[in-house]
């Protein structure tokens, strides 16, 4: 229990508004002594995708048994199922539209739940608009407090969880194909290629657009200002610039294809 | 007590440079127990009205006997007041320039202080220029540990607080005419039309510059990149898109006009 | 003891990304109490000299004791050192590339070591990318657990620590020479010239370009839009307009000269 009691959130609600903190408010009347730390507020709006990553990036470096809380919602008031998941690593309260595959991938699902039980709501009645506030952040507080999560709502099979449409890195005869699946704020691209599929290779270099790019080690393997491919800090492989922006280099996008060529 | 231990910030100093730090480290100085909460930062600078409306929004949220630090304070350094007021929801610490008179419209006023007791601020001679620092945090600081409102300075009439020149709704034969008080990051525009203003009502429109707009329930209600009016939740009449910004689409702007017209 | 469970977070990362988030998350595992409070994640990426004045600027406000986690560290991978330097208010944990460097011109250093004991970090095989998350984040999270300094690693001699070039302001005849040292989100110019260096004087303005600015005490000195030279909340001279930006009005960045002379 000793290491139950921090709560995570990660919204598209940006810091502008109140919405994060409406959602912090209610969490500390559940619970005020949970610790709140925000994994990011800044997923662009309704971008399911990158707050997949997001969360699927974040999670492993957390206490087991830490609560995450997340919402991109886009579907709030339709008939998504709202649900909290337990991992082996900890538990995630999100709608399930695909936020949550990304751990899907690599971690068994211990026990799964839809958010049927309103008492642990903030209220019985939800705002349409805004389930962080009323079903999520007390929810996943309750959660963080201890309250048992067959409490919460109906069990459900995992296998119904929503899954993205992201499709897998490919494996071809000279290589691999992946694609831009995260930009970040220095403008690093981040495939979906895993450290896994390039570290038994003794050379690679990474294909995009026109240029080949061969793979470096740390961005200060390179001069200021030239393209390297590396193995980044989140595990994937990665296209940086020293000192610079791949994604303004290179004018790549979400989505762009790249190429692995083994030699 | 229990739940006395938390103090929130808002101002508009940004999240860019160490203002809000130098709050903080201030606070943590006077008492390193207490849970510190960010309102948010990204208060448009010096905009009251602003600031008033996301104090106003976030503080049903929190705990009762939460102290609220709220900082826009485009006045520091010339005679307004530094004040301090108990709500029966909780206390709010900031310039008496107009912040606090959303809540006044709202809540009853339990007791409110001048800060004149200068023991409880960081240093007797505070900076001309940075009172969030010298005065409010601190005050906050102490008031969320315990110490009693009427220790922090003399007693005030609660009818003397500044209240802003922000226009109330009006009713007309056919509907409601108000403004719009609030931009979100979404571009969602929040009128200054309460829901209990329409809610009554079986069938309403929103008119705004040319356009009649539906009233619908959710976001989800209408096709991607159509325009709705509905009740947010916030708890006023607001205009949202599906997966747009109703500011870009409309292009309206704070303090543009609305119309609501009853059927 | 009973202040030392302070953290606090300085970066270039950002808060779109959840880089800082691992950062806190593996703080989290070693030590859930900690209290975790950011100074800044908005450093201009990899702009040592701009981290160097928030660090110096943030840090005197904090109790001592407080343990102080600054990574911008464009040399990551390279040989460049891993520090962590004690000072009478407190501690820092950084890469020795100079953002120490500012606290170095104020403070007396009580003891410095290189974090060459892994066992403090994250992981024995560290990232050559991410330093931040698998040495710096969790040695700070040790220290400010209680962890002595010296077994971090080897004790360096003080002197060794790398200083930047930041030319200091320079007295004359009849003034001072500075220049712009940090420009701050309202437009703010800050100066190195600090406030020691002015305050015997009856009579001073600042020059720069071709405008002499006359002297104020706060904001509101002035009117709307009109241009002070002031001693800023920080401690500097700074360039300020009321209800404006500075740095817009002057067109002025950072290292422009400024001068000060006296009458």
């Amino acid at each position: 229990m000793a290491s139950r009691h921090i709560i995570t959130l990660l919204s598209d609600f940006g810091t502008q508004d109140i919405y994060v903190a409406a959602m912090k408010g209610t969490i500390a009347r559940v619970n005020p002594d949970l610790q709140l730390i925000d994994l990011t507020h800044q997923i662009p709006a309704q971008n399911i995708a990158a707050g997949r990553f997001c969360l699927l990036s974040a999670y492993p470096y957390f206490p087991v048994n830490t609560v995450h809380v997340a919402v991109v919602d886009p579907g709030v008031g339709s008939r998504r199922r709202a649900v909290a998941v337990q991992f082996p690593e900890g538990f995630v309260v999100a709608p399930d539209n695909g936020l949550i595959s990304g751990i899907l991938t690599l971690s068994p699902v211990l026990a799964a739940v839809e958010l049927t039980n309103s008492n642990y709501w903030r209220v019985p009645d939800p705002s349409l608009t805004f389930h962080g506030r009323d079903i999520f952040a007390p929810v996943g507080a309750h959660l963080a407090s201890g309250v048992p999560l067959a409490d919460l709502g109906e069990s459900i099979n995992p296998a119904s969880l929503v899954e993205l449409p992201i499709s897998q890195y490919q494996e071809t005869t000279t290589g691999i194909e992946g694609y831009i699946q995260y930009i970040d704020r220095f403008g690093n691209l981040v495939t979906n290629i895993p450290a896994a599929a390039v570290e038994n290779q003794q050379q690679w270099s990474l294909l995009v657009g026109r240029q080949s790019l061969s793979h470096g080690y740390t961005y200060a393997d390179t001069q200021p200002g030239s393209i390297v491919a590396l193995v980044g800090s989140h595990g994937w492989v990665e296209i940086a610039v020293n000192r610079g922006s791949a994604r303004s280099l290179l004018r790549l996008n979400y989505g762009d294809p790249v190429q692995i060529a083994f030699r």
